[in-house]
């Protein structure tokens, strides 16, 4: 393994963490908050530290999908213990354990929260909070590619070990523009929020948090009660929103290069709007009873299957009073997701189309045994190596899946609140039903319960093989053959 | 396809059903119950019938894998309609839907009841029920194939759609001899069971209809508390005989022919009793604070594991009573299934081996990306095809699942005993938790509900397809083309 070229990208990727941490030292200033001191210092020494890994460069910048797994993962380890820091020092969020599940909760997208009482922390640590959401959406690898010099085709391996969903990266054909392509993008529809939430009444402060929530699909909030109190409107927006940022980002790519028609062909939006459109109409007709109108029975469906799907997680209300077969439909769309190539966490519909069709190829092979048929989408055959991929991933989700559950359910709490929070973490979405249902938060779980979680949100983002191959042997031996060289 | 070749297995099967039911029709003689008379009624209305339906021989008697799927689907369909006949017409379970439900429960041995009071029954009733396991069991096609002359090589193809697990057919190369010495197996292990149920002081009534409930992995009690009150030395014969009978029927053919190397060999055997002795050291340890001493916490957990993996469903407590880690066990046991070619159910543990290693063979792909593995099971290579059809096979089950837990979630219980009725019913168990738990039963969902579960437990049974593939619609298409020739 290439030690030294993941050693020498972690040192950069904890660079940057410093650099970013200015930014809530800034609100810091401007609220007059003394502990945003905090972020000065760890900035600070991130910077130094990163510098000083990074020193050294690297002569073999050969860079294999193995070394993307592990520096990706071991990246975004690093990311969320230097990032949990200044809670932790300056007391706001004590406890290590809890720090650093919010934050691994923030860079992941997650949303799930140990905190019962957000209102109470400092401005700069909710910026901080909602900023790692922003930046955890559209991964910091890919931030490092758009800005750092391009060393070599192989960077191709870190980005697709960390953006989320299997298609991005071959948008043009350097991967540099590529990243700088999407950020742009990015920054683009999320500055279009903001002025569409300032309009609605926010403050600067409050517009750009939510967006930053809503861009990652991360999901948390700024006040205790998430998005309940938010006037129409703005539920509204954020509905909107959170569904634009769960569509595949070659969407907009295309729309930009006015590539329309490629733009409106794709299959994979298609049916990702079709499944939000269809959600809503059957959520609609089972909660309208309970519900003032249609239109308020609408427009509630409408923000939490948006919320859901994209597995952002903000709530405009609890749905978890909800009728089981709303409940049930929303627990689907946790794994269902939004599309690849989208900010947003879950299985993603291209996959769960692949396989649709996988099944109905199936099912006319009986009728026609002779009949040779290719799976396709958007007009396209589906490699059979992508058909075997999406059930291998398939696999090792179920396996993750299955271990968390059992190690969760140690504890002894009601098989929903397990089931629903092994989902919402894994699946990067926040909250689930009953005990860590909207209105409730993690805090309860003991720590043993939180690291299970941590490791669900983080290989959850990351699409399972990064952090399953920080477990495998065969990593450590090449790390102790290349450290006994040295 | 071949319609009147299905017309001709369709009536062979009913012929038999009729046949079947003079069995019961015997039982009430002896034990004098009037009730009796509507078995006859029915045996010779089925036999009458299923005779006019094989009359005409057929002289095309090719037999494809879609003339398979069809024969079986329909005829377990049938089998069903007919076998809950009595209990309809002699009031016993007096609305169809609960007769329709608990036959079916019994032909898939699945075991989940509509009853409350089982002991209210009469005893030809109660010998009926168990019974339906033992025929649904081992199945009545390849009863058939192996009673009837053979009609050509094509009938793999129906044993193939109605057998329990991707392995059986191949002991030998004439499939009539291979149905022979299956049913020869199971007979010979049930009739030992008897014997060692009458030790324990069982009378022949009793020992009769729990064996029959044990081999076909089943699940009907004949008391309303199943299997609690009986004294500890049956509970472990049952323990034992339930193990016995989620073994791959392999293992005994190559005991028999002394191929005990083979025997021995067999790693989905291995497997399969590694995960049961691995599950009741884990409950055992569990639920030890719960019990009078270690020897009754191990009883409890081997019984139940036994029972839930074997999808069998007896219980000898409430086990919803357990600590959530147990229960948690308990419905992964639930989707894991015995082992293929054996009567019981499940996703079966040689799916689960191929299915783990190829989570295996990625990851160590990302370590040697040029080197290529093949996935084997038993020293030998698994073939694509059969990963590609247990991938297929996943995915078909996973969309019935969440089809099926949409579907019955509209009812408004909890999602709890929403989700643990399906896995219960789809994989043939038979009770699942909280409101289907041990001490409870199914009589109070309402008939849309019951008629998913229905479903469920006949695709569950025939391994999915057989039952999809009646919904196809170019199955009706050839139907019509084919009464329009006639």
């Amino acid at each position: 393994m290439n030690v030294s070229m993941v050693r020498y990208f972690l040192g950069k990727v904890i660079a940057i963490v410093g650099i970013l941490m200015l930014l809530p030292f800034a609100v810091a200033l401007i609220y007059k908050e003394h502990n945003g001191i905090y972020f000065l210092i760890v900035a600070l020494s991130c910077v130094a530290l990163g510098e000083i890994m990074s020193l050294k460069k690297v002569k073999n910048n050969a860079f294999g999908l193995k070394e993307g797994c592990i520096a990706t993962g071991l990246s975004w380890i690093a990311l969320s213990v230097f990032g949990c820091l200044p809670f932790v020092l300056s007391e706001q969020i004590p406890s290590f354990t809890d720090a650093l599940f919010e934050t691994v909760s923030g860079f992941t997208t997650t949303g799930a929260s140990i905190l019962s009482d957000v209102e109470h922390l400092d401005k700069c640590m909710i910026f901080w909070r909602s900023f790692t959401h922003w930046i955890g959406g559209m991964g910091v690898l890919v931030f490092l590619l758009a800005i750092i010099p391009s060393t070599g085709g192989s960077n191709l391996n870190l980005m697709k070990a960390e953006s989320p969903g299997p298609s991005v990266g071959k948008l043009v054909p350097k991967i540099k523009t590529s990243a700088m392509l999407l950020y742009k993008i990015y920054i683009g529809i999320t500055i279009t929020e903001i002025i569409f939430l300032l309009f609605g009444g926010f403050d600067l402060f409050e517009a750009a948090t939510m967006s930053f929530g809503t861009a990652g699909t991360g999901g948390f909030g700024i006040l205790n009660d998430s998005c309940v109190s938010y006037n129409i409107y703005c539920q509204w927006v954020l509905t909107i929103f959170m569904i634009l940022f769960g569509i595949n980002f070659n969407f907009y790519f295309f729309m930009l290069f006015k590539q329309f028609k490629k733009a409106l062909g794709m299959e994979e939006v298609k049916y990702y709007l079709f499944i939000i459109i269809g959600s809503i109409a059957m959520i609609t007709a089972n909660i309208y009873h309970m519900c003032a109108d249609i239109g308020d029975a609408i427009s509630k469906s409408a923000f939490q299957v948006a919320s859901i799907i994209t597995t952002t997680g903000f709530s405009s209300t609890d749905f978890d009073k909800w009728p089981t077969f709303s409940k049930t439909l929303l627990v689907c769309l946790m794994f269902c997701g939004a599309c690849a190539g989208s900010t947003g966490g879950g299985i993603k519909v291209s996959r769960l189309i692949t396989w649709a069709r996988t099944v109905l190829k199936e099912l006319n092979s009986y009728i026609h045994p002779r009949g040779i048929k290719k799976v396709r989408v958007d007009g396209k055959i589906v490699e059979h190596e992508v058909i075997r991929s999406i059930n291998v991933y398939y696999a090792t989700f179920t396996s993750v899946f299955v271990l968390s559950l059992l190690l969760v359910s140690l504890e002894n709490y009601d098989f929903t609140t397990n089931f629903t929070a092994v989902a919402a973490t894994i699946n990067n979405i926040g909250p689930g039903l009953s005990l860590v249902g909207p209105t409730c938060n993690f805090g309860f779980f003991n720590a043993f319960s939180k690291y299970v979680f941590i490791f669900d949100m983080l290989a959850g983002r990351l699409e399972l093989f990064p952090m399953l191959m920080l477990f495998h042997p065969a990593v450590y031996k090449d790390l102790f053959k290349s450290i006994k060289k040295h």
